[in-house]
């Protein structure tokens, strides 16, 4: 068997590797374990030696091109089918870490791919019934290709106020699809904009009654698989330019009483006999809050996208600042930047970010598993319905953070490299790029944490009005007797619970003055909801964290160099509530403040010899990484300047000089008078 | 006379317009006069009604169609040539507001014609003698075109380090330019990549005898201004692909021992006689106070484009906040975004600040017209020197605030457009991406603010061993006794205080523990010197606006808004700063930080209703804002739908459509045995 883990090429980064306490070998089979890294491993070599999957590092290609290379590599990875079914029921982790592969290569390709074979046969089954297989199994084979059109032009958070209809006609026994207008087409439909033949589209059911039975889901097919030309009476477009992700296809539709089979409605929860009628096929309907867990997959995966899109963004900026030098004790010697507290203190903190939100979304999403399972199994327990809330209040602030931790940690290993983290070939533009809509797909980052601190509210009230034993609360309720070693923990804890009892009574104020519910809920969300539902986050993946580290079965190798990212993770989100601690009387004077400051700063220092080889164990192969300023290697201006001198064109004088040498402009000839 | 300010075609917005306290017209009055409307008016309709500059949203365009592109609009600029020497003497005002505009509409279009026609032609004026004049007229006429070539690919903040070498041969009298290495060669210098014939080299300079006399610069030939074809021994190129700007083209060179004549020189503060001498032609060395300022026009000029980028962000975010509606109090009704707390928390403070920065950066810049004014006089005085180091000092941290608060404004305002803010035709990405390089070039924003931190310790030192009086220092002796009404600027006189007490606290105790100068420096950094610099330069922007709003002068009807807009910035940016005014006890318990909360979300609620006629006077043209969800009409939906069908093969098939429809893949075909 080829080498699960190639050892590393030395170079310029052995100076720091030699320095690290830990192997990382031994904590890249710590977190990943044997099986999963053979599974990456043969992910990035079947695409390194693909020619389809080659690249070039910045190079320029239009939004066209990128399309079709796209599709491209989709069709080849149906070739490849590197997970089967029983792949993905023998290990559900193994579907996340492809996507992770995928998405280390390019979140396009992972993003087309999963719209189509994730998300719209997985709606299908979930929402359908077995009169839809064929469509799961035609685009099982390429026959078709789906997508999954809820968003319409001047809809998209509030999903109740979509305005396209679905009204079931009697006698042909057909459900007519209708855009009342421009406003309501269906509008950022990844893969509509070039390649989708169906689409599951969101409209308002109506009976022949003119009953409106509210939003369902209905297989509309749009394009014709033979010719990929749109169908008669559908409007379907490219949405053109995105600011990342451009692999992928947006797209948008507007439906002009486009008929479809009364058979196409997804009919799980809702559907309408032959003669129209409207039935519900459950005398029982569904929890709410099992409906609600069911809806967490893709904001927990969005967590995971931006935690890898963290891994991938530290690593550039950590390999380039252990090699890039500048300035030093004396006009001759110069150092690593790395060297420098500055530099530390605004890459380590993201380096420990992003470790605590590895293991966070790998632990959340077992959870979000074995959820689903309860759901196969019909579970209908009081038990399954909390734990659907809860998870809907996680994923809908880890979403928030997630997003918005690598984000803000991009831009800053973005500017930790300088002008050289600016050029597109080493990729921190692109990362940027393609993880900004993870703060606004599947709900707006803002929006989503209103749902947190809502779950949260309402656990205070029944805790204050009934016995329920709910798990949060229980922490709630114990704090006072809370006596955990780790600072930031207990901090957090008086937190959550400070901003919850501050929140409730924000919210009584507000309905004192005369505010309704809906005026006292917005008017409650700065400083207090939001940050709590934010705390309450920080605290999960903290506490999550924590437990891995004091796990007795822990290599005791690994043990220091992790609870020191815990514990820099820990005070360094902390920091950022300081006020919070200040305000309610948590902290006074000067020395708590300071001893928080000048722990991180230690922390940072004791980790800065550790950093280069935590992100050796983040890192993916350089093929994948595809940043010159990164390579394994540490020859930072060698495979730089490589880089740039194969680019296109680059020693060619342009194609315009004569631009330049002839018809030289009449300084002032369009000059006119003012 | 042509209308010089058009009245806005009336629409959605109104419902905004009509309920703000000021007439928008007479605040743009206030804020440019007359004289500068007229000049801005004539450049937006001379771009807009030239086809030249014709474009579309959100089109895709190859880098390599960017420059050429740009090329040809620099040139037609020179037939434009829109200020003229004399209009420039005559208000030096213009210079920048050409710039601006120029910037609004690309900031590449900006970058290219400056760095010919201003940093190579000016550098070459203030560096350079009598003999370098026939360069500057060729610039003039586009007979030859010019960059700026400093930075090499392993050197960047640490200017001494440069490699380059000019040594001079007495035999042939001329000097031989050369790059030991590629790691030495000249990268990342704007206009080299295609167009620039000459460059302005920095070298380290050789005499005959072997004695290295420091960096210099000279005029170095590069291309053969008839063909565009590099000189021998010139290997010049296109870097490649930016994450912005790509209208500009950056390159790189390598010299082998390029030999130039002597004169090429630049000979102002050293020279090397025929026979191999070097010497200085003055006796007095300009103070190094004088010559530090001389460097701070393009820091300055950086803040200024980077307030005009937030301008043009919060212009896209408030009118589509105002026009899209979301969610209601009830299912039936919907309200604009901007009705929410939430949004206006995350925008309007960023409106404030586009306030306070253009005003800011229009005094700055006035004070560094009137110093160099002064070293044109050949003012050799104290106060002079005092002048330079100061505006220094401002310039240093002035564009780390100013390019940050755009950075961090342009991804709220992204954000806060939701999904339409992705789109690449509504310009954020843009935006965002042109501004980045603000947090760079000239100096990385972190260790700029070094230089800030350093003035203000030196300066604390001298007030503690001299009687030196120093306008800053003036102030914080003063501060016991101050008694302004302004909160925020009490509470910064005192941050700033704290912090420099703090900051050389923490640079006694370093030196006590055994660092050297330079350890103590870098471990005094965070927490301590680099929130001196940047409560210093935030005060500086708030203590200028704050004068203007309380200026005798300033009309009637626009007090009341600026007021509550400086007020709102004060608190805004204070509260970054909560945890210290905590941490010094300034504050104690709940209710200051409370105050300060309800504060900020009162006169957020307050300017909501004034926030579009704000936005309004920011605004340049529909044209030149080139935001389809933008557009002064505040028809949303329409411009963006109409943007959307007019993109290029919107509703065509793809051209690689057969991939789809022919050749399916056998599913599993590539799969191998793991």
């Amino acid at each position: 068997m080829e080498q699960v883990v190639a050892d590393l090429p030395s170079g310029p980064l052995d100076a720091y590797r030699n320095k690290a306490s830990f192997s990382w070998k031994e904590m890249l089979y710590f977190i990943d374990g044997e099986e999963i890294l053979q599974f990456k491993h043969h992910v990035f070599k079947s695409l390194e030696n693909d020619p389809v999957f080659a690249r070039q590092p910045g190079e320029d290609i239009s939004v066209e091109k990128k399309r079709e290379l796209n599709f491209l590599r989709v069709k080849q990875l149906f070739r490849y089918n590197f997970l089967t079914k029983e792949d993905m029921m023998a290990n559900p982790w193994k579907v996340v870490i492809l996507d992770d592969c995928l998405g280390m290569y390019d979140w396009a390709l992972a993003a087309k791919y999963d719209l189509n074979r994730g998300m719209f046969a997985g709606i299908i089954v979930s929402t359908g019934s077995s009169r839809h297989g064929k469509y799961v199994k035609d685009i099982e084979h390429m026959e078709t290709f789906g997508c999954f059109a809820l968003t319409e032009l001047s809809h998209g958070s509030n999903t109740r106020a979509m305005r396209t209809t679905a009204t079931y006609d009697p006698s042909s026994q057909e459900f007519v699809i209708n855009s009342p207008d421009f406003e309501a087409a269906k509008f950022w439909v990844g893969n509509m904009g070039k390649t989708a033949t169906h689409a599951v589209v969101f409209a308002q059911l109506y009976t022949p009654d003119q009953v409106c039975h509210g939003l369902h889901s209905f297989i509309v097919p749009i394009r014709d698989p033979k010719t990929l030309l749109a169908l008669p009476g559908v409007l379907v477009g490219d949405m053109g330019k995105k600011l990342g992700q451009n692999g992928l296809d947006n797209g948008f539709a507007m439906f002009h009483n486009v008929r479809i089979p009364r058979e196409n409605l997804l009919n799980r929860t809702g559907d309408v006999t032959p003669d129209g009628q409207y039935v519900t096929p459950f005398k029982v309907r569904i929890r709410f809050g099992a409906s609600l867990g069911a809806l967490s997959g893709g904001r927990i995966y969005i967590t995971r996208m931006a935690s890898v899109n963290l891994k991938l963004a530290v690593t550039v900026a950590i390999r380039f600042s252990a090699t890039r030098k500048q300035f030093g004790p004396s006009n001759t010697e110069e150092i690593p930047v790395l060297e420098y507290q500055l530099q530390q203190w605004r890459l380590i903190p993201y380096v420990a970010a992003a470790y605590v939100l590895e293991h966070f979304t790998k632990t959340i999403y077992m959870n979000f598993i074995e959820f689903q399972f309860g759901q196969l199994m019909k579970e209908n327990s009081d038990r399954q319905a909390e734990m659907g809330r809860e998870i809907h209040a996680i994923g809908c602030s880890s979403k928030p953070l997630g997003s918005w931790t690598a984000q803000r940690g991009i831009q800053e290993c973005r500017e930790a490299c300088g002008g050289h983290g600016y050029l597109a070939m080493n990729r921190l533009g692109d990362l940027r790029d393609d993880n900004d809509p993870n703060c606004t797909y599947e709900g707006d980052n803002n929006v989503l944490l209103q749902q947190t601190s809502n779950y949260l509210l309402s656990l205070f009230h029944a805790k204050l009005h009934s016995n329920l034993s709910v798990f949060f609360l229980t922490l709630y309720y114990n704090m006072i007797s809370f006596s955990m070693a780790s600072v930031s923990l207990a901090a957090y804890m008086w937190l959550i619970s400070f901003l919850l009892v501050e929140s409730q009574r924000r919210l009584e104020q507000q309905s004192a003055l005369g505010s309704n519910e809906f005026e006292a809920r917005n008017n409650s969300q700065v400083y207090y909801c939001r940050s709590l539902a934010i705390t309450y986050i920080e605290h999960c993946c903290l506490q999550r964290f924590h437990s891995l580290t004091t796990d007795q079965d822990m290599p005791s190798d690994l043990k220091p160099v992790l609870r020191k990212l815990c514990a820099l993770y820990g005070l360094w989100s902390l920091s950022n509530h300081m006020a919070t601690l200040f305000q309610g009387d948590y902290m006074t004077g000067r020395k708590p403040a300071e001893l928080v400051q000048l722990t991180i700063l230690r922390l940072c220092s004791e980790l800065k010899n550790e950093a280069v080889a935590l992100v050796d164990v983040l890192a993916p192969t350089d093929f994948i990484l595809n940043s010159p300023i990164a390579n394994a290697d540490g020859e930072l201006y060698k495979n730089l300047w490589s880089t740039v001198m194969q680019g296109s064109q680059v020693l060619e004088r342009p194609s315009w000089w004569k631009e330049f040498c002839s018809n030289k402009p009449t300084v002032g000839s369009l000059r006119s008078k003012l």
